[in-house]
């Protein structure tokens, strides 16, 4: 049984990727882009080619200025939002800095910041996001942080959701204790059930930096991530980006610009939330079919591309050592600062079928001990 | 005659800009490159518009490595050249570094170096380039660099180009003295005269990075540089980028890719050569009917955007503050480290009517007293 059920090419097995934190190929709107490149080249080539503004491109800028009712010169494009978050976290921690983040978070900026230099404390989550008793603990426990880094909808990794209540705390915090909040937010959108919650931006627009990119809502090829900045740190940001890359890329700008003028933003979003909640549908049924009552627990997120895993007892690395032989593959949650026992499974990138598949094996993985029993009926 | 010939617009002098190294707008070929983004999009979307490898995309990177002769896996594509640089630079300048330079050189880099806490040695050159012995003396003075940067050919601010002789003799002092060079040659390709000089990097292609852009053969708003590295170094930049912006802008180099298949490069440049030719000859001729006799001295650049003008006795940031008033800018020589009495001119942007007459309203600026006479007749 166990050697069947896993496709073998040539005798190497075919990997099944909850690695991959990257939108499946039917969700890029590849023929509406190709239009909508071609005629701002058509339209407005000598500025789109050449350089300029080292916020990026203005009618792009006008219309995220707009959705956050922002001035637009509040608005700095970047290369994808991970060099944005490069260029502010360099400024903001230019002096030994401590930096609070969520635990677990996002391995990226975790790696940014250690490049940096920063003092990182990892303020614990449970089910309903960060806990605000456990942000004030830290801030009573040290120095002024230079900013509080957090994903409060559908976290990458943990797929989990700060709750309203939290979300209205958490900003009260911040004021209180002075507390600069960087809110990265590229999932807000991609929503499957529920009501919008208020983005901590909306809370305090002074107190809290908001970004986020067009990667899961349009396309990560056009690399259009997004800051809405307070005036004195767009400037400074802005420089730095300008020193460092002289202009962002304004013809993948313009293309988004002109793919939301032509109407095809939130028809777009509606069929890429329909994907993906197929989806996170297939892997929550899998995990319930494969794994209910191996002790196993996971996170049932309400929108985004990741769900969180925790085995107790398991040690996550050496499961994903033996899951290449086994055709899955996943990252292991102490890679965010997670748990031994945790994983970060990404149901955004493959097939329904696939995701079946996939937890099959996972669960086969997990249950070395009853499969080879089963093989040998 | 002085208020007469400066073009007013309801009262504020309409700027001739000698600052802008940017290329004039009929330089970028538009229709073209609408084609060429519209066709990748349809034929290669789900590739290009998803993420990807750190080094960019494949098609270019071999193409660039068949131009010079390498495996295409040494091969690095960053969102234009600076960013690159910044990159590499972050790379080799990890440790206190000293890092020699031109002087005059690029003031970006400068800037780069200086923020990442670098000694500078900005080593002296003369019409024919940077000077060897100089460069000899330089490794003798101080512990051995990270790193010499340098820009051969159509010097940025310069216009200069290192003779052929120099080229082999700073090569061997690179071997001798186990020197990495970094070759900075964006604008290599666009010469108006006379034939190619080997790039240092054909000289020996382990001791010198190379690095390029199509900024100016094809467009700068593709933002698409290039780097050439030894297979350690590309690992250790690509994994720098990769944590810096995940992947650098497919579309752009895709676009790239499919306005060389198609085989525009050459007729472009061709197209691009003479347009910027002709205005070069427009600015010598105006420098030579303006200011022959005045003391002044000028470069004469077989190619690339600038020149450089020398004016002794005169303080060129002083000059600059008057210029506005004139109808003029440029940069200060100063800037990128040249003497106070020097002015970078950058003759890429404007047209040859804005060329004669910005030369003009220059020579009336730099001979203050004779003009009002003339004025007053």
């Amino acid at each position: 049984m166990h050697a069947c059920s896993v496709r073998r090419l040539a005798g190497v097995v075919e990997a099944i990727s909850f690695a991959r934190g990257v939108p499946a190929p039917e969700c890029l709107p590849v023929d509406e882009l190709a239009d909508c490149a071609r005629a701002v080249i058509d339209r407005d080539g000598r500025d789109v080619l050449s350089y300029g503004s080292g916020s990026g491109y203005s009618p792009l800028r006008a219309w995220i200025g707009e959705r956050h009712g922002v001035e637009p010169g509040r608005v700095l494009l970047t290369n994808g939002g991970l060099q944005g978050f490069v260029l502010l976290a360099q400024h903001l921690c230019a002096q030994p800095s401590r930096v609070l983040v969520e635990q677990p978070t996002y391995d990226r900026p975790l790696k940014i910041l250690r490049g940096l230099g920063a003092e990182i404390d990892a303020v614990p989550m449970d089910e309903d996001g960060l806990d605000p008793a456990a942000v004030e603990r830290a801030l009573a426990a040290g120095p002024r942080p230079a900013f509080l880094y957090t994903i409060p909808t559908f976290q990458n990794p943990s797929g989990r959701t700060l709750s309203p209540e939290r979300r209205r705390r958490l900003v009260d915090l911040a004021r209180e204790h002075e507390l600069l909040i960087v809110e990265d937010d590229p999932y807000g959108l991609v929503r499957f059930d529920g009501d919008p919650v208020p983005t901590l931006f909306s809370l305090d627009p002074e107190r809290v930096v908001y970004t986020s990119s067009f990667s899961k809502t349009v396309a990560p090829g056009v690399r259009v991530g997004y800051f809405v900045l307070p005036p004195a740190l767009h400037a400074a940001v802005e420089a730095a980006a300008v020193a460092t890359y002289i202009t962002p890329v304004l013809l993948g700008e313009a293309t988004v610009h002109e793919f939301v003028r032509r109407g095809h933003f939130e028809p777009n979003l509606e069929r890429v939330r329909g994907l993906l909640r197929t989806r996170r549908d297939a892997m929550l049924k899998a995990l319930e079919h494969d794994l209910d009552g191996s002790g196993a627990r996971w996170s049932r997120p309400a929108g985004g591309y990741f769900l969180w895993l925790d085995v107790p007892g398991v040690d996550a690395g050496e499961l994903l050592e033996r899951a290449g032989a086994e055709g899955v593959t996943f990252v292991k949650g102490s890679d965010f600062g997670g748990p031994a026992s945790s994983i970060r499974l990404a149901y955004s990138y493959v097939s329904p079928d696939e995701i079946r598949e996939g937890v099959r094996r996972l669960a086969r993985l997990l249950a070395p001990a009853r499969e080879p029993a089963a093989a040998s009926l």
